[in-house]
């Protein structure tokens, strides 16, 4: 064990362990996606009591190099997937790009009236009626985006219906009539995840959040589409092609 | 008092509470900025106790609604900084287009050899002298943007100086041969602040902080200078321009 290694010299024993444990993580020793031994192994390791062992993983989860998922056990976070937004961001292609496979479920579809917010995003009248999308988005089956979007209605009446049978937006919107669409606009922001959102993104509650809002528009400059996007940001990060 | 309204119907009492000044907020009727009343002046209108008090300041923080600066008093957060990230992004005309008043001084400025991450950003080769620049940025005198810039050496000998001399890049870059650059790629990510970085933001340790990597060329595309910045996510959200 390396437990004389842990004691003695004034800096504190859970320091040098989560120190230790972050170079491997970042040396490649410990791979993205590996359980972590249980924290009575690595107490064993070590020569430290539990509490040491918990505190030394606390560290290493503040800084989003593990995630301890509720009775399954410590993981090492994989590696930060770099998603580019630019005028033509396609989630299935970003992911292609990492050598990833997409992934989008729909979670819940249902028609809302746009409210004034959404209406001025959409370039609609309050009130109108829009799909909202509740989807989540990932990579290798990891969950990467969680999030609603909204499409004008009766135009996108049949995407939902789409996006299940495909998969992928662009498909769906093109079986909508869409044959292209660019990005008009994006906004990024951060924020903390609230339970609903970590338990659908499979992180901590209280984990940081980066919050996408982005709205599409049709080759005549028509908005198609409203997104307001949640990417856990231990696994992402946001790359603007200019 | 509203006391009444605030006990006996199932709902928590911190939870109406952070409810109704979350409306007052954002409705405007407590302005940005604003000092809320004393959590003893809360309990009296409200006819709960501190404790009851101090958990609905606790949502609105979490929110980032308010901010508890240290023995000044509980404050309404600025409302978000809209912050254009582009091929033309100039700190000074961002904050000019918000009708915020630009700020810039130089905490720090050392002479570094490039390690090879940043040698790669910026062309070079590892080893290679660098000024490094520890900089805090602000709108209307409230902290915005903290980072490190680094310039290549010797053709940015002088970078220091002149920023010191105008507080802004474009023309300390100018002042330095550069007339014109563009941005060539921006990485945005999330994280907590740390306990320095958020006393230099003047704001809670572990909030959220949007990271925002970026490198900037000169018109023969030879970078000039690369950045890591941290701004304030509570105060601030990244507009890309597509």
């Amino acid at each position: 064990m390396d437990g004389a290694v842990f004691r003695g010299d004034g800096i504190a024993a859970w320091r040098k362990i989560a120190d230790l444990l972050e170079a491997e993580i970042v040396g490649g020793m410990l791979a993205p996606g590996t359980q972590l031994p249980t924290e009575a192994a690595l107490a064993a390791r070590f020569g430290v009591n539990r509490h040491t062992v918990r505190r030394a993983l606390g560290e290493l989860a503040g800084k989003g190099l593990v995630r301890t998922a509720q009775g399954r056990g410590t993981f090492v976070e994989l590696s930060r997937l770099a998603y580019p937004i630019g005028e033509r961001t396609r989630f299935s292609q970003n992911m292609a790009q990492e050598g990833r496979e997409a992934g989008g479920i729909v979670l819940e579809a249902v028609e809302i009236e746009a409210d004034p917010r959404l209406a001025g995003l959409l370039d609609i009248a309050p009130g109108s009626p829009v799909l909202r999308l509740l989807t989540l988005r990932s990579a290798d089956d990891v969950p990467i985006a969680f999030g609603s979007s909204y499409f004008p209605l009766p135009r996108f009446a049949g995407f939902a219906e789409a996006y299940r049978r495909l998969g992928a937006v662009t498909p769906a919107l093109a079986a909508c009539g869409v044959d292209d669409y660019k990005r008009q606009a994006t906004r990024v922001g951060a924020r903390f995840a609230s339970p609903e959102e970590a338990a659908r993104l499979d992180i901590a509650v209280g984990r940081p959040l980066l919050t996408v809002e982005s709205v599409n528009v049709d080759l005549d400059g028509i908005p198609i589409q409203a997104t307001f996007g949640l990417f856990a940001a231990d696994r992402t990060e946001i790359v603007l092609q200019s």
